[in-house]
């Protein structure tokens, strides 16, 4: 007879409930620092104009005081959440963390399947942990205002956001394809306070020297990136911030794992397979950091897995290797597995995950064989998507379908084999402003663009030679 | 010296969250019916043909029968929900009620603000409390599927995800220009297996009638609930349902105020004022029936207030009168406060609120004196919303922010006054479907509109005569 779980599941229900909720109280008071538990650390950035590792002073100019710290800190294992981010936290956290009991009964698995929903908040996404973080310390340090980057539209949102409830000014660089596919984003941004120009743009140096090249180009995050970047160490006042990628932001990010490893023990389960989604890498950095923890001091075992789109498969078919982080070359060089800082994605990929680069964190465990990492393709996401939605009720954003995708194939596999495996993935966000491309879906001309290995090589071409 | 209450606020924070959460198993077992406890109870619906007080065989053929004796049972007090929708419910009830501090310091107010978050779930609405409801009596009885109609689209949502759950078929009418300008909450209903049609349609008898007389209509609500019962009554295996107006829909929706009572015990709060939005009259209804019974029953005392748009005042500037609740006199009449079934609101009115009539629970109640009524106009409640969602970090629904409009403005009195107020209101959903309205309020380009007394006089007099 097949195990399809409702025995078990029915046991659970008594003593587990769907929502897993932490109380206010119970939200962790500290970040995790992974890199302190890392006997071999990432690299060191390195200066663009010098490319020896960077200095303190160097990075200030583009970073504010206290993020320049935490992005430089690889020892210190937990860093103190200030009070005023803990408050701002309670209106959103803790998150909750939920059995996925409806999903488990439509797969008929005797699979365990728990989700960290981090899409209970306007910006839509876990954006909103790092980007209150880095607004108060740039508050803290009496600066003006900030600039960044924005692709899909979840960490501008989450910034404006940020800025708004400290009264800090906010400019966002919006890729230009997405500012025009996403007004309503846009929108939101300016609600919350922020102006939003479109990249390239002719107010940097660097957009009208990518125009001048590139007249009708529909821009990248790199590009953005550049901008951003150039417009902050221009401005008096301000600081550039980032929603991905550097280590700080998945510093911010472990508020999820650390809120998911609270709710187990309250609870009493333990997860077999941790499942974050990677673009930039500070979803399934700050989900599965504190995890990590455990198993790099020896006192616990998971398997840890990463999902990325087959079009932009920076961990499975990149290089490992330093590289630029931004189209102009203006941002420090991080070694982290790449595609090359000119790798665009196909314009058919819908949603984030579209960075050409990897977290150098999670490059750095990924490369010691600490992390699986799989890629999966734009149409069976949505239909996983789908799927998810018409029986769990949330409708998730694109990049969280990702690790949907993957949470729902080992559960099947769970049916074949028997196994009882329990399975913990973040549900990092919500796609209701991504309706655009479930369209696409609903009308079946969504289409899958997958890299040819030419292609990749000529990327690779392109990396700079560091001595 | 002023009492901005923040020496309050301080001691508050000891003893109360931001999110005054309830556990799964505190959830309501039951619905509460405050028809039990009025001893002068709302009209009784008539039958269009007879012009009668409507039989319960004559409403089952519109309505499946366990909703026709919820909608006819004005002695049982408390209705107990079924496993299945408290099963369902768990999903993502019960609802946070959210101690409003950071707008209660923007504001420097002594007024102590909460608000009972509905939106924390994809149908974006509290809608979905009666969808679940409606579509798990329509599946027990047997039937195939449920059409509906739908405008701002947020009822749409809530009944296609209701419906998706339970695996019964959808057909959703929705408002033409609605449909028009909302194509992504046309493609939410579609992701979960709903079928949407543009209204008025030439599907039905109703709507080649209405597009013969006029052809360049953009529909309106009273409209598409008529083509939805036509086919609904003509369907082998369907029935009817509705999102609001209904006195069912409010004992549904009285999860809201049984939650908030709940929650208020649990942490020893008591509220003097209550404030709903008021459209067809479901959140209003929900949320204060089981406040209401307590006034009714001379336990307690409180002021009830329905905020409607000045655009579509049916309670502050209707008639008290019976009308029909649909455009094609299919319907059973009702006694509410009514505009008049052909008013129809000013296109530059946003977002939901634009029924011509009132639940007939809130009618009656009203027009015992026993619930405040005011209007507001559209630019400020846009104005209101931003200010909340700038500190509060919640987007909210324009609908919502009606509500939102008017516990501000009680807060501001109470500085002036120094009134210690506890203020209690729904924040009904979330505006992310709206940003096109947003937009407008952003660029300075919203319009109000007020019907002037000979247009509504006009309306008045094509109510029908009643002997």
């Amino acid at each position: 007879m097949i195990n399809d779980g409702s025995k078990q599941r029915e046991i659970d229900k008594r003593t587990i409930p769907y929502k897993l909720i932490l109380e206010e109280r119970e939200l962790p008071k500290y970040w995790y620092n992974v890199r302190a538990d890392m006997t071999k650390k990432p690299a060191p950035l390195l200066d663009p104009e010098t490319m020896k590792p960077i200095t303190e002073e160097a990075l200030r100019k583009v970073f504010c005081d206290e993020l320049v710290k935490q992005e430089l800190d690889d020892t210190t294992r937990l860093i103190p959440i200030p009070r005023e981010i803990l408050d701002f936290y309670k209106m959103y956290r803790p998150a909750p963390l939920i059995r996925a009991y409806c999903l488990e009964e439509k797969l008929g698995t005797p699979a365990k399947i728990y989700y960290k929903f981090e899409g209970n908040n306007t910006s839509g996404s876990h954006k909103l942990n790092s980007a209150i973080a880095q607004a108060y310390y740039a508050k803290n340090q009496g600066l003006k205002g900030v600039t960044t980057e924005t692709g899909a539209g979840q960490w501008g949102t989450a910034l404006a956001m940020a800025c708004s409830y400290l009264d800090l000014e906010c400019q966002v660089y919006m890729v230009k394809c997405s500012y025009e596919q996403k007004p309503f984003r846009r929108e939101v941004m300016r609600t919350f306070g922020a102006s939003v120009t479109p990249s390239p743009s002719m107010t940097t140096e660097i957009g009208q020297k990518i125009l001048a090249a590139h007249p009708d180009t529909s821009g990248s995050l790199g590009c953005a990136i550049s901008e951003a970047v150039e417009v902050a160490t221009k401005t008096e006042g301000y600081r550039y911030v980032l929603g991905s990628v550097l280590s700080q932001v998945l510093l911010h990010q472990t508020i999820v794992g650390l809120e998911c490893q609270a709710a187990f023990e309250k609870y009493g389960v333990e997860p077999d397979v941790i499942i974050g989604c990677a673009g930039g890498g500070s979803n399934v950095g700050g989900l599965i950091s504190p995890f990590m923890g455990e198993k790099l001091r020896g006192e616990k075992d998971y398997q840890f897995i990463a999902v990325e789109p087959k079009s932009c498969p920076s961990l499975t078919r990149g290089t490992y290797a330093y590289d630029y982080c931004d189209t102009g070359n203006i941002c420090p060089l991080q070694k982290m597995y790449t595609l090359g800082s000119n790798f665009i994605p196909s314009p058919s990929h819908s949603g984030g995950l579209r960075y050409h680069g990897m977290s150098s964190i999670i490059s750095e465990l990924y490369d010691q064989k600490l992390i699986d990492a799989v890629s999966v393709e734009q149409t069976e996401v949505f239909a996983a998507a789908e799927e998810f939605a018409r029986v769990e009720g949330i409708l998730p954003a694109p990049e969280s379908s990702h690790a949907i995708k993957v949470a729902m194939d080992i559960a099947k596999e769970c049916k074949e084999t028997g196994e009882e495996k329990t399975i913990l993935f973040c549900l990092t966000g919500t796609g209701y402003f991504d309706m655009y491309a479930y369209e696409k879906f609903n009308n079946k001309q969504m289409e899958d663009y997958i890299p040819t290995d030419e292609e990749l090589q000529a990327s690779f071409a392109t990396l700079p030679e560091i001595k």
